[in-house]
Order: C-alpha cells, then sequence, then structure tokens
C-alpha cells in the first residue's frame, strides 16, 4: 500500500478498537488517486450525536473545511466522508459546488440532511475533485457498514502514510464503561499552527455539543498543536470529535460537571497517543525527539521557543546524523526572538547535561552524549532560568528520506 | 579546500577587485579546525577610516558579535579579525576573555587601540576558542600585508561554503572614482531575521559613520535580509562595512547629501551580489530561487508571506525536485498568518500563468510549466490582489546535499 518503506518508528502492532454503539462504517475504492487500495471512508451516526472540531487557521482552507467550519456551529451529525488522493484545496468555485454534492450523495445514502454530513480530504492541493467519483461509490458503501474493524477506516485515509494510525480509551464514568475511538492521517506538511490533516474521534459517551468542543479545543494545544514534522501547515488540517450518547449515562450538559474533567482525560491520551504516531510516520522520520522547554517567561514563550527548536532543519538534519549538536540547538533558541539569557541557559540531551550557565557543562562527556544520541526515542531539555513557563513540542528528525518523498510527491 | 561538491551554481570566474587606499590585508594557517587552508583574516585600515555594522539579533550572540556591538557607537576602525572553523559562541566568560585578548593581540600588531579592532568568528558553536591561537599568527600577519588579491580574505573567511564571495563596484563621485570592494561567506544556518554569517565592506569613500550606518541599515532589508537557505539564524551574522575616505571627494556627512542616494545605491548593489552569492552557495543548492510577492496589504506583509515560501521545506523539495508543486505555494501563502484572499490569489512560475482567481489557471500547461522548473534559476510570484505591498525573497532548493552536509557536520 505504502509507496515508501514503511516507518522504523512504526508500531509493531495495532489496537484492535471496540465497536462504539451509534457508529459504523464502511471504506471503498473511488480510484481518486491510487490504485488497489481503498481511499474513501463513510460513517455513519445514529441520531443524537454531538459534534465538535478543530480546523486548520490556513487563510488558503480546503473546500471541504468551509463545510464543516460552516456546519459545526449545528453541533449535531449524522455521516462523515473522508477522500484521501486529492485535498479538494484551492479549487475555486467547482471545489465548493463538490463539497455541496458530496454531501448531497451522503446525506441520501444515509438518510439525513447534507447539513449533518462532515467532509474531508487529503492529497494533491490544486487538482479539481469531481463529485462524480463519490455517487455510486457511497450508494454501495451505506448498504456494508460495519461496527469494527476500526483498522479499515485508519487506511482508507492514508497519504505518504506508512502505517496506519488507532488510538482508544475506556474509562469508567457513574460506575459505566465509556469509550473514545480514535484515528489519524499525517506524515508531512505537519506544525503545530492547528490540529495536524486529519483525525476522527468519536464516543459513546453523552456530552452537550459545546462542551465537547471545549474539552477538544482544550487539549488540541498539548496533543496536535504540540507536533511537528516540516514546519509546514497544511490547507486541510481537519479534527473532528462525534459523541453518540449510547453509553447509558447522565449527558454532560456543562464543563463545570467533574466528569468533563474525567473524559477529558482520557480524550487528551487518545489525542497525544495519535498526534505522536503521526510524528512517529514523519516523512522519513527515524527518530522520534521531544523537546522540552521550562524556566521561561511563560507558558507560550516556552512553546514558541520549544517549536523553534523542533522547526530547525539543522537541529533535526543534527540528530538524523546522531550528532549531539548541542551548538544547533543554542542556535534555534537564540533565533525565536523570545526572552532568553544565554548566560543563564542549560541543555541536557536525556539526563546528560551538556551545557550550563551559557557554556559547555564541566563534566560534558562528548563519549556518552554521542551513544545517547544513537537511541530512537530522544529528549532535549532547555532550562531558561527565567521564570516558571513550560511546553513539549515533539518532532522526527529531518533526513534523505524526508527529501526523497517531497521530490517527487506529484509525479 | 571544500569538504563537499563544489555548488553548481557557483561562478565561473571571480572579480578581480581592485586596491583600496587605507586598506592592507594577510590570511594565516591558525589550525584553528581546518588543516592546509587559510582561517584567519587580519585586516588594516589607515587613520580616519569610519565603521558601521548591522549584528544578529540572536539572543544567544557570539562573544565576537557582543564585542563589535560594544564598539560600533565609536564609529571608527583600524583593524577586523576574523577567523574560520569556531564561532566562539555559547562559550560563555572564556569566550569574552578569548575575545578582548584577540583585540589585544591585533591592536598591538596595527598599532592602534583594542577598541579600534572588530572581531567576527564563524564555524562550530560551543567550542571554547583559546586567543592563544592567534597571538603568534596576527603578530607575523601583520608583517607581509598587502592591497590585493581580494580573493585571499574571502577564501579564509569561508566553513561549508564551497565558493569564495566576492562583489565591488566602482562609482563616479564629484567627477571622482570611488571603490567599494566587499566579501562575504555563507551557505548554512541562513534566515533573513539579520545581516547572513559574516560580511565585510570597504569603501574609500569619505563618508560619516552615522551616514554609513544608515545606509548599511536601509540596504541589508533588500539583500542579506531578504535571502534564506534554511530559516536558521546564526548566532555570529555580522556585516561591517570600512570606508577609509582616501578617495579625494568632500566627505558625506548626513544622509540628505544627494550623494549618499547615489553611494547607496551601489552599496546596495554590492550587497544584493554578495548575498545572492550565498543562497547560490546554500548548502546542497542546485537552483537559485527569486519568490516575489505583489499586492500584499504592505510590503512588510509581503515580506513575510516570501519568506513562509522560501523557508517550506516542501516547497523547496518540490523545486529540488523540479516538480512545478504550486499547490505547495498555495499552502504555504496560507499559513503564513498574513491577509490573504484565497479567491483573488494568482502564482506564476517565470511568466507562465499556473493559478488564477483561487483555482488553477484556465490553459494551465503541465508540460510548459515542468520544462521550466528544469532551469538553474527560478522566478516564482505570487499575486495577491489586496494592495500595493511588495517584497522579493531569494532562496535555494532543499535536497538530499544540504542532509549529508549537516548530518555530519561536526564529526
Amino acid at each position: 500500500m505504502a509507496a515508501h518503506p514503511v516507518s522504523p518508528l512504526a508500531p509493531k502492532s495495532y489496537p484492535d478498537l471496540p465497536e462504539i454503539a451509534g457508529v459504523r462504517f464502511a471504506t471503498a475504492e473511488a480510484g481518486i488517486k491510487y490504485k488497489n487500495r481503498t481511499d474513501v471512508l463513510l460513517m455513519a451516526f445514529d441520531e443524537g450525536t454531538t459534534a465538535a472540531g478543530v480546523l486548520t487557521r490556513s487563510k488558503c482552507s480546503s473546500a471541504a473545511v468551509d463545510w464543516c467550519r460552516a456546519n459545526l456551529p449545528g453541533g449535531v451529525a449524522r455521516g462523515l466522508v473522508v477522500n484521501s488522493g486529492n485535498a479538494n484545496a484551492f479549487t475555486g468555485a467547482k471545489g465548493k459546488q463538490s463539497v455541496a454534492m458530496t454531501a448531497d450523495y451522503a446525506a441520501k445514502a444515509l438518510g439525513c440532511s447534507p447539513s449533518e454530513v462532515f467532509l474531508a480530504s487529503t492529497g494533491v492541493i490544486g487538482e479539481p475533485l469531481s463529485a462524480d467519483k463519490f455517487a455510486g461509490v457511497l450508494d454501495e458503501a451505506a448498504t456494508r457498514m460495519a461496527e469494527t474493524p476500526w483498522i479499515e477506516p485508519a487506511k482508507a485515509i492514508m497519504t505518504t502514510d506508512t502505517f496506519p494510525k488507532l488510538s482508544g480509551a475506556i474509562l469508567e464514568i457513574d460506575g459505566v464503561e465509556v469509550k473514545i475511538n480514535g484515528i489519524a492521517k499525517g506524515s508531512g506538511m505537519i506544525a503545530p499552527d492547528m490540529a495536524t490533516m486529519l483525525s476522527f474521534v468519536v464516543t459513546d459517551m453523552p456530552i452537550a455539543a459545546p462542551v465537547l468542543q471545549a474539552l477538544l479545543a482544550r487539549h488540541v494545544d498539548t496533543s496536535f498543536n504540540a507536533i511537528t514534522v516540516d514546519s509546514d501547515t497544511s490547507t486541510s488540517d481537519t479534527l473532528l470529535a462525534f459523541a453518540t450518547g449510547k453509553a447509558g449515562v447522565e449527558p454532560i450538559q456543562s464543563v463545570d460537571d467533574p466528569r468533563a474533567e474525567t473524559f477529558g482525560e482520557a480524550l487528551r491520551d487518545v489525542l497525544l497517543d495519535l498526534a505522536i504516531q503521526v510524528v512517529r510516520d514523519g516523512e522519513g522520520a527515524t527518530k522520534q525527539v521531544s523537546v522540552h522547554v521550562e524556566g521561561a517567561t511563560s507558558d507560550a514563550s516556552a512553546f514558541r521557543i520549544a517549536k523553534s527548536i523542533a522547526d530547525s532543519p539543522l537541529v533535526k538534519t543534527a540528530i538524523a546524523g546522531e550528532d549531539a549538536n548541542w551548538g544547533r540547538v543554542v542556535m534555534a533558541v537564540g533565533k525565536a526572538g523570545e526572552p532568553a539569557d544565554r548566560d543563564k541557559l542549560a541543555i541536557r540531551f536525556g539526563d546528560l547535561l551538556v551545557a550550563k550557565d551559557g557554556e559547555r557543562a564541566p563534566g560534558y562527556d562528548e563519549a556518552a552524549t554521542s551513544a545517547y544520541m544513537k537511541g530512537e526515542e530522544l529528549e532535549l531539555t532547555v532550562s531558561l532560568g527565567l521564570g516558571e513557563g513550560r511546553a513539549t513540542v515533539y518532532t522526527c528528525d529531518l533526513t534523505h528520506g524526508y527529501i526523497t518523498i517531497n521530490g517527487d510527491y506529484r509525479s
């Protein structure tokens, strides 16, 4: 299925996510760009399903993103259509028309209103995407909807991904088992300016749409918005959450309900797990890197410094080369434009202190640091010594694989 | 000399810059990092030489940058010492001490005050640089100062550069021939947040330091500050200009002197030529790209959009792959966070209109566009259709060469 070798950071196995009452789906081969693989996902939600979402802030957002933005305030969902291979972005009036027609087809197939159908498209930008591609495909898919296996929708939405991304959580609320399932896709054009590319989360928890929206917005900041592969932000970034309400507990109607906290934590675990999987499938990635910044003047400042480090091509190529080049971390701190005092700066690679008080740490051990760099999961920590602000950004290394994948994506 | 193959964009020949009265120099092998090549430049200026400079805005600036910042307000210069192989950045109190001692050595060798000596260092960050390296070397160099050939200082300051960078201008002011010579180094860690890496410009024009400073600041914005190789900003970026005043015309004492405009234009030509050479020697570069943005709400907004495009790894890898992937240009416009209206956007590759009114241009010719991408110098133009703001940013493509060079720079 994958045009490129599977990421060395791919999981050894995939979680066997359970069915979630009120959610059924089918995938299909529409031949939009890829051959001999599924490229369309149709998902149906029972009546009463609430919806929330976080969409790209790109000024050139795709037609599907515009569609979701228009329908999210309704807060209800009955269907979801996702295709891979064509982003339907920068396709003008044709793209807008295509999106409306696709929602119509799906609404007819599912027996609901078009405004209750959410849409997402991912793939090449600027190629018109004809709604004709979907007409028969959606009707046929609607005849064979199932509740499992969840790996199928995860596969259908892949583009340059080398493995499908799934995550789930089961928690207990009021003595009742509540489930959260999530899938995501994304490998390049990944930057933490918004939710990355596509991710869909469903739960059987009864929860009002505004509460679901608030929890999603809160937890996206430390998950999908805290990852970067290449600092490029997609036109199509879409994270949608759907709650069928079938779990048989009293609904959460307010963020002040103490159960919102419990549910939010589980939601956050699923989002972060999916976000990390996106980084581990970053185009050409051979290492996963967590960049921690502490002691900043604020959390926001810490985040911008962490992002400056995680986005730096020089830091990322050094990591690819297993070179403990902490001088480039200094450079990236310096260019971030945030408050920093060179002479208070300390840097750790894992537990190894490499720099302190603005110079190489006394007792710096090049051999130990180089050995640490050979690991597959690396932790870089920068201590600014200025305040209490802290943040973590997750990224991967920058390798020949990234160049190869992106030098010939369209051809 | 170069550890990596010479850039395919290297010039076929180098200008034979003339002597400039009041300027002499020598280069030497101090063995700081490189073997069998010069790595130290000592330059001497006659009494009466004015100085101006633009330095990195990095919060982690090098000891040499701090030294220059402290001495620039004096506005006079008698000497310049530059070394390659070690940036003396993030070297704490030792670095500060080393810089003061180096200035002392140079002042003794040249017979001037240490505060009249300017310093610049480039190379690895975080390695202590002992001033002992310079003691005998500077004394010896001072015994064999010459006025030419200018290619020698250009070579001595190279690091990962694959060719020396020189540029000059001869202009007539008040019927007298006035000369400007410039050299630069830089190949990676290049971003337009400040003058890039190192560049030194000398002229025999009599010009007051504040006027020289004003002209330098004005013209750096559209030259060194308008280039990017990898979006990474160095800790050591330094652009210094020295004016010996030997040209035998009345000095320029004010920016309102109409001759300041004439001189400034020639200065700008030299700065831009040097800046373009840095891009053409960008690590791994195989293509030079000019990104023009027009129709923005302001020049500053146009610049930020142009930089977003020029910094985008996805745009740069597509160019490396000779892929006319204008959808990635749309993406980079969208992520810039500046005012843009998708449905008014037009994009040209060279003279070829590829997108218009927010979608693929009618009559878009994939074959012609692909053929254009095979060129060595490319022009991308984005028209926003919102206002009169315009800017140009110069960059290169992102290739396997960049990864190779930066994956093992220290080792």
